[in-house]
């Protein structure tokens, strides 16, 4: 509410959302990438969950909060632990420095509204469609 | 209103006139840099509209929300179609991943922003000012 | 107030602390990051006004805004003066073009944002903790 | 020969080949990125030589030199004069500042290292697989 | 031997030992940073594997061929197989698009180079020192 | 000379001269790029040495090797000591964690080798031209 960062989370929950149907209407690349997405994150010899908390790795260290607002999510949703978001994080702050540890706390903040969010409306499960 | 984005977009749109006087005052380099963005984007062998779709492309891959604002902006005003516009996120995507779609998001907000202003209050020339 | 900007700077500043205590608290990584950021900025051959300065053009380069309210608000407490912060983003204008010049709007920002806080409030001295 | 720029060009003419047959055999996400790369680069409203050359100025901001390499001769292949290069080079110069102007020469090299090789050995068409 | 990459591989080999003893007598931040990535890369509810493999992916998409040179033989000496690294690579080319896949054949050659290396000299365990 | 570091410093020496002259004659972008680094760097309320320093530690976080060997060069030629060097990287270690840690390597080799070369042929003047 009049917390900037909550509302920038929900603003990206709601941009994506948005975006999705145009990029699914309008761009000739975005259902390769949605093939793209599915076949990187699907389960292998890696879990879905270590293949999340990659990817949050990697937007704690290039700085794209929507992405990290997404991998975060999907995380919990895969069965990531707290131990575990903060061990990726560490990885993270080696790869990226004091930025990486500034970024972190979008991460830290995204995870905690997504746990919020789960203990007042339930459970939910995975979502299709792109960081 | 009661949308985050729109907001970032007005506020940098704020944001770039206000710094644009205080730079022109107090920068060395900054009149330098000015010049190279007219050379930069003058018509040549390539027109103005291409060369703003390429830097509409490469702010996608880089992720700086004020650069797309900005050449969005002026992609339009010099011509740009919807469709050319989703064809440099596809070229965006290609060269940037998944963070390059998160951030292809605020480029079509800001689309729609601008063409939203665009009707309510007439046409436009290209301005001049930096990215 | 009405201003995002101000408000983003604001939020950033909160969400630094809030991240210091959960991340001093649970992640193993972070302790030592502390102690590299202290040896980093330590007053050497350089002084931490010139250290200060350079990860502000850094932060600037590399687009992180939280940086640069960090790293603008130690440089001013370590002495840096206003021409001392234009040439600074004179230097990372020079190493990232337009995208840097888009973000030193943010830089700028955060200085006049620090500049007003001392006058209502009086001095500080240098804080601990991270940018 | 006695120039590692033309010996590094073309260890990444042979690296791309090497590589395109393992990810062609053992990944399960490159499939759908050649897809992807496909739908991006084909001619649309912007022809595909606008498009290579948009790509080629993302990799020169990007600091991808098999990029470049790559899309310099997609550009070719695709009827991009000499003065649109040098355009491109202006816009990411404009995008990227001194990095960007140091990584144009690899772009430049590259250029160059193909017109010769095209001189000698006759034209060519442009081929599948990735940047 | 006539192969730049193999070169490069061990050119990074041997510069990365004699840094290491320059920055371990000369650098304040250098005994830090060693600290904090033992710390990040010790075993935790994440494997030190898991968290190699990620720091491959974070490498990969970032671009830097000695990382990736060091995180790919640690990532073999922790026990990731041939499946986990294409695994990473999956993600990392969600997360980077073409330029990751571009710089996968490095991370590749590094691993067949690795492979190569311990076919012929035995097997190694993990050594110390930085990526 | 059997080092491929070295040949590298000098074949990117060799680049920087042959680039500067085809787009001093064909780039419409480099002559005002070429004033904005002279006014970036020109001595102010910092000096030039300072400004290089600056300049060189944005170029290790950005992984920019040309613009390390050239700001490296600038630096000593403008006065730097060892110990600045060393804090330069200092502070882009924490501004950019492990793969600052591997730049810097180039950076250290950058250093030897113009020393060397100072030693052997005397001492230089700074050049005109850019990173």
């Amino acid at each position: 509410m009049d917390d900037l960062t909550v509302e920038k989370i929900e603003q990206s929950r709601r941009d994506r959302k948005r975006s999705h149907s145009l990029l699914a209407g309008k761009s000739r690349s975005y259902p390769h990438f949605l093939e793209l997405e599915k076949a990187a994150f699907a389960p292998g010899e890696l879990t879905s969950k270590v293949k999340e908390l990659m990817a949050l790795s990697i937007s704690i260290v290039t700085r794209c909060e929507p992405c990290m607002e997404w991998h975060v999510e999907q995380a919990v949703l895969s069965g990531a632990s707290e131990a575990e978001i903060y061990e990726a994080i560490d990885v993270a702050t080696e790869m990226g420095g004091g930025p990486a540890v500034a970024y972190a706390r979008f991460a830290l903040r995204s995870y905690e509204y997504f746990l919020d969010r789960q203990r007042t409306s339930g459970p939910h499960l995975r979502e299709a469609a792109s960081d």
